[in-house]
């Protein structure tokens, strides 16, 4: 292709890199670590973000803004949740600059020092929790179910576009309960709602489970986590939601009036999903051709490209697609029109290529003649020439078709990709030469956890909600066990 | 009333800090100047930002997301730009907190300092402008409009809930242009679609003009803006609309080839609103009772109250309410019931009250008996038995009225508070001992605006885009001016 685009099997990373910058998702800014999301990819998130804002609210959550900032002494608050995080975030020390002496430029007035100093938020337990405790007496005012829009900031030293970067863009929801069954139940159907968005919306399946404790949210008693396959047969964490007991509520103090007047600890929720799924659906669907996006996630599921010599030509064409278009749009697709006269048909084919739009139309003055278009699939870039009557129809069908048979063509290769190990010389092999998940036994101790990452950087993606239980050894240890869990190495 | 609100009369600034907390609209946090927007109130937000939205990509603009960062450095590039907000912004100096040593907690790791400070962002105009110079070569990558819904921070030392804190919400567009021509109608273009959301969404009348010199965003070259009158007699500036001429691209050396191939600098616009316009709309509206929404921000528009005693009476309530529910959702109408069996009647009329929700509907025994309920408007205080065949046709009318009559209600008052003067006896009169908006003869310098500010606080708002030429003479100075211009205090 004449994309310039590095190949898959040459260097995946590098293909991943390239194509986010390529296909004007992302880019790196000038501050380390620091992405400007470009327009194209910032729509991408958007409707995201509809629609897990849509099944925010269906479930009974609201939005709120908490601060940006935290005071540092916030984090001490819960010992777990420091240490977590306390090694990686933005310290806010002062407020003001000033012009330097010597007329270079501005310093920071030393003057202007804060008292205490701020740490720019890598999550917003603490600072929530501390608002919590005034918004909470009694069992009148629970359950909370509030969620957050928000940017954070984790000072990451090895950065990647959408995967790992210093500020990301996420929602955070934060929950409190006067029951630890109704948290759990909280947790597990966040849990439930983020599986059906990666799945249903993003064509990417996911392996439902909770993380071992090495794994586990720093706070949390419980983390369930959906576990994503990429094409390179590593493993991404999509989205994780927390059962994190009465830990805040202890650190925050705060309690609650039940309905027999006695005082309790509230207990606690949180859940998030970050830009990083951007990634995830990159490394998902897309080829060595660009962008395979989903129809339910393209910013724009049809492209219209027209193919004319002249003024004339193009003017005819465009009469037929106003046409076109407005019944494609009445039946609820999206739809661009690409007239520019700046740039050829050939060029613009391979941009939308390489953007991922499910469905492109190509229209010229043959088709005009016979009443007919030619209709091409991003996904199986296959072409179809499909009569005018027939087009709202078809195209409708085709993106059904599409956004399952991703979905299935991810699946399958999960599938291929998922390998039993019993042995310790057959982990080592699988993880090392051919990567994907590995379901082995484990002697469910943080410690041997902690043995097979040194040794070959693999990790416990999760305990699977559907791992049956079934006798068997660690494969490192040989220690008896009770279920298979889920290893791979990850993002 | 039993809302324990203070009145306007007795206190005009205690009374709006009190109903933005009561009224769940926002509260201080526990970092100094960040206030926690609360559910009631980022529901309010939502729909400002959802129409604006709206507008924005009808008008052909695209969301993106840059750097909360910014590199010192990018400050200075810009003269007016860093004078204009380096004595008011947070500074990142550290990435990493450690464990003090004497256990008391964690402390700033000495060793984790940045080797450049950055800049929590004030407002993006230098980052994006260095992100622009890679996506701008020649007249075909022009114009680039892009808007961005982000959080900025500005240390204020005195700030106040929506109106002035230290973070606050925003969305800030920031466009590159070929031509001066096209840069000066897309900063007029957004001043009106300001104009037009102000009075047609939140039913609050604006003055549109320009900024005196003294008064411009830092680094423009005509700041346009949308001015409120409060209930208080004070002004506030609620959306501004900037072109910047060609000053961030020369600092910033953002070039483009012309379509005759030679090279010059883009010129630039940005604009913006803020959550500070949650505190114009409930300075403009509400009253000693509490809130008072228009229909189109109100998070809903109408809530039904059951009267009731014991259960019974209120299942056959129920069932009513779900077909009255259900035929005015079915038009378009946003709908709360609220059957809580924790809370009297009485009550729930007193909190929709302070929760400024347009119209309430109560229904009993009676009601049900007679197919009849009892329709209460907030704006008016009035109430009406309507008969149920006709409540959803009511209710729509009565929404559209209370839109209406909020806006005239509002431009009546500004009318009744704007006084054209000519002598400045009458100029410090009017602005010590009635308020509102000042027409008067100024001669057109800065020194003049600077001493009327020290002599009565008052500044230039605007001046007018409808001020008619007019022969005068400066009320200051007794220099000679060509028109008048619009003097207030202002927030």
């Amino acid at each position: 292709m004449a994309k310039n685009l590095t190949t898959r099997s040459e260097d995946y990373s590098k293909w991943y890199n390239e194509l986010v910058v390529k296909a004007d998702l992302a880019e790196n800014s000038a501050v380390r670590g620091s992405m400007v999301i470009k327009p194209y990819g910032y729509a991408i998130w958007e409707k995201m973000q509809a629609e897990l804002d849509r099944k925010f609210k269906e479930t009974g959550h609201e939005n709120a803004y908490f601060p940006l900032f935290i005071p540092k002494s916030y984090f001490s608050k819960e010992a777990s949740h420091v240490d977590g995080f306390a090694k990686e975030c933005a310290v806010v020390t002062h407020y003001r600059l000033k012009n330097a002496e010597d007329g270079s430029g501005v310093v920071v007035d030393e003057n202007a020092k804060l008292e205490e100093e701020l740490i720019v938020r890598p999550t917003s337990e603490t600072i929530i929790w501390d608002t919590y405790k005034n918004w909470i007496q009694s069992y009148r005012d629970l359950p909370i179910l509030v969620n957050q829009w928000a940017n954070v900031v984790r000072w990451e030293m090895r950065t990647r576009l959408f995967l790992r970067t210093a500020e990301f863009l996420w929602q955070e929801g934060h929950t409190a309960h006067a029951t630890r069954e109704e948290a759990i139940a909280e947790a597990e159907q966040m849990h439930d709602v983020y599986a059906e968005f990666a799945e249903s919306f993003m064509a990417m399946p996911v392996i439902k489970g909770v993380k071992s404790t090495n794994e586990r949210f720093a706070g949390a008693l419980e983390t369930y986590t959906i576990e994503a396959l990429m094409q390179d047969g590593k493993a991404l964490q999509a989205g994780t939601s927390h059962f994190l007991g009465q830990n805040f509520a202890k650190a925050f103090d705060v309690k609650f009036a039940t309905k027999e007047g006695t005082q309790e600890y509230v207990w606690a929720t949180s859940w998030g999903v970050s830009t990083r799924l951007m990634g995830a659906l990159v490394m998902t669907h897309s080829d060595d051709n660009g962008l395979v996006l989903p129809p339910k996630l393209a910013p724009f599921q049809v492209v219209i490209v027209p193919i004319y010599k002249g003024e004339e030509q193009l003017d005819q064409i465009s009469e037929k697609v106003k046409v076109i278009k407005a019944e494609l749009e009445a039946s609820g697709v999206s739809v661009k029109y690409d007239n520019r006269d700046t740039h050829k048909p050939g060029w613009k084919f391979n941009e939308y290529e390489l953007k991922g739009v499910p469905l492109r139309i190509g229209i010229g003055p043959r088709d005009l003649a016979n009443e007919t278009v030619e209709l091409a699939r991003r996904d199986t870039l296959t072409k179809e020439v499909v009569n005018l009557g027939d087009l709202t129809r078809t195209v409708q069908e085709r993106l059904g078709e599409i956004q399952k048979n991703l979905f299935d063509k991810a699946k399958n290769f999960r599938a291929e990709n998922t390998h039993q190990v019993n042995t310790w010389d057959e982990f080592v092999d699988v993880i090392e030469n051919k990567g994907g998940f590995v379901e082995a036994h484990w002697d469910g101790t943080p410690e041997t956890e902690d043995k097979i990452k040194d040794l070959t950087k693999a990790t416990i993606r999760c305990i699977p909600n559907d791992s049956v239980e079934e006798e068997g050894k660690c494969v490192l240890t040989g220690n008896p066990s009770i279920r298979r869990v889920l290893f791979a190495k990850a993002y």
